[in-house]
């Protein structure tokens, strides 16, 4: 797009998402949002500013008047890559010595009933609630209700993510060698990572042998050995900030004949899953659709998470597939589907894709083989 | 140190950190302290752990009884590179579907006075509050009375840190050259920054010409020319974690006569800060030093920020050397020392050293030449 292009898209997509912010404030009774550095303020504003200890902070009012951005002085070029210029939102600069707090309550109303967002920290929340005189709510039963339905644009966002860490596990096989450590391996995969169309490698994790069986190990100087089963998963930001995030598992020769066993229910759970998919059902039950399979072939206690998150500006956010959870599916969600077996001192395996909830079930953005992969 | 000699160190630095801890929130009249991953949970039980949806907390009763680690059992090898184990901390750990807000409140009694660290976000903040039923206040006025007088081991970590990035300014002269841009420059920074013994690049400012002018301005493709002057701020942790961050001023051919001028006082302003650190006096009266200086020489309305920024653990943290801030310097306080002058759309400049406040004065971890550096 050229510039002039892409600032009328930014006034367009920006403008709706604030504008149905407000409109779903409204309808949460509440008086205004209040957004810090984070997905949220990317998300709807187009702004990577970072969260410091000077405060930055966009003010939505839920009776649809202009926004305005709080911000210091010294960091009002972080704005420029923002659409603030383009929306033609209120900036209300502040230079050290001056109560930014002061300022956010002097947009408000007295006693008004605020929303934060849920990266916003400590540091700057309690200064507001004590400006306001009360506990501001999460945003996020607001905000998700945007965030969790992806529009066309993001959804090829994320096709593009999708696309481009396949294209590292196509290529896993190159570094994953007996004699080699962990870390060696994630150092080439992350630099894959950035080759393949990322601006970042966000995580890679290279789980062998019982360091497998951790579902959050990340990486140690553990040599890997011939006959190892290693869990890959690796992720990482496209432009405009949207994550990959895919898990697949490999074994270094022959599994034995148990481990073959154990991943060919875990491939047929994690694809119960995915065809569980569709508008209309709950959340949990996508989780539990992997784990029943789990459990009636006697492996159940073995997955210790839960099915998946969702995805998008943030590697982690809503709706998270888990059981509890009775958030419906609609076209636009996206999350991944990731089950695993974890066998503590032994081995562990787990495949994870990211699908987009459709009409009529999901795409999947991720599109390499599942099985256990021999090198 | 031997793997033995380290623990027996952890359980000793640790361990006192948290009995102290507990002492100054008894003294503040807290029940207890509230501690998410970040610096604070690094500084007090050495745990690297990262902030995710899923809550890790660790609770400090002011009582002095045993601390409690509110963890996700998914995330307890987080644990391993703290010094949990040698204190013999409460765990207590939980999976998906249960309420790990609860947990928190059953570690404390109800009604129970928190406070909590700076960096915890609202995800987790506003939850707690729920469940204590009240408003937690900040820990920052309790952890800042340990965290800002650094102990001999740290003042070692800071100095490391100093004469790692003063090795990297030292080189800065084989990249900065004209017709090169300002993010060609920084890559080849950012390299040297861990090639000099930093763990990470944590932030590359160059900024040239114009651009100098921004204080926060962070690189661009912008093209550097001949006669420009090069802002150029960097820094980054060195192990266990403690941050380096240092401005040097370069200039590609002769400044002209008003450049020479103006830095020539921006350099005896900088001299004024340092000259008037020592115990007994004020934060704000070490900026008053250079903004005076500045003022008297006229251009001091060109010093849009404060003077400086404590640092450890974090690279931005308590004491600020900032108008309005009484805190009464002590021996082993850490910050900045960083007047600038910025002439918007011309240059700007900016001298920066990391000092610790001594017995009688303090000792500058930065030791490269403070002048504009001809290249």
């Amino acid at each position: 797009m050229s510039s002039h292009d892409e600032s009328r898209f930014a006034a367009e997509v920006y403008g709706a998402r604030l504008e149905r912010a407000a409109e779903l404030a409204r309808t949460a009774h509440l008086d205004a949002l209040l957004i810090t550095p984070g997905a949220d303020l990317r998300y709807l504003i187009g702004s990577r500013a970072q969260s410091f200890e000077r405060l930055t902070c966009l003010v939505i009012p839920a009776s649809g008047e202009t926004p305005s951005v709080v911000i210091p002085k010294l960091e009002l070029a972080s704005l420029k890559d923002s659409a603030a210029g383009e929306l033609g939102l209120q900036i209300v600069d502040w230079v050290d010595g001056v109560d930014p707090y002061r300022l956010v309550r002097n947009v408000l109303n007295a006693g008004a009933r605020a929303a934060v967002d849920d990266a916003m920290p400590a540091l700057h929340l309690l200064p507001i609630a004590d400006q306001l005189g009360a506990l501001p709510v999460s945003a996020t039963p607001v905000l998700r209700q945007l965030r969790m339905l992806k529009d066309p644009s993001e959804i090829d966002a994320l096709r593009r993510a999708g696309a481009a860490i396949d294209r590292v596990h196509a290529r896993v096989g190159q570094w994953l060698r007996a004699g080699r450590t962990e870390a060696e391996v994630a150092a080439d995969i992350a630099a894959a990572i950035i080759e393949e169309g990322h601006t970042a490698a966000a995580f890679v994790i290279v789980g062998s042998g019982p360091h497998g069986a951790d579902p959050h190990h990340e990486v140690s100087d553990r040599v890997i050995e011939d006959g190892d089963v290693v869990v890959v998963d690796i992720g990482g930001p496209v432009e405009p900030g949207y994550y990959s995030d895919s898990t697949r598992t490999y074994v270094l020769g022959q599994p034995s004949p148990e481990i073959a066993e154990h991943f060919a229910v875990l491939e047929r759970a994690q694809a119960a899953s995915v065809a569980a998919v569709r508008p209309g059902v709950t959340a949990e039950s996508v989780d539990a659709a992997a784990r029943d399979l789990l459990t009636e072939a006697g492996i159940g206690e073995y997955f210790v998470h839960r099915t998946g998150h969702g995805i998008g500006l943030s590697v982690h956010e809503e709706p998270y597939i888990v059981s509890g959870n009775d958030i419906v599916l609609e076209p636009g969600m996206a999350f991944s589907i990731e089950p695993g077996v974890y066998f503590p001192g032994e081995w562990g395996a787990r495949i994870e894709d990211i699908v987009v909830v459709t009409e009529d079930g999901c795409e999947s953005m991720n599109k390499r083989p599942h099985g256990l992969t021999q090198l």
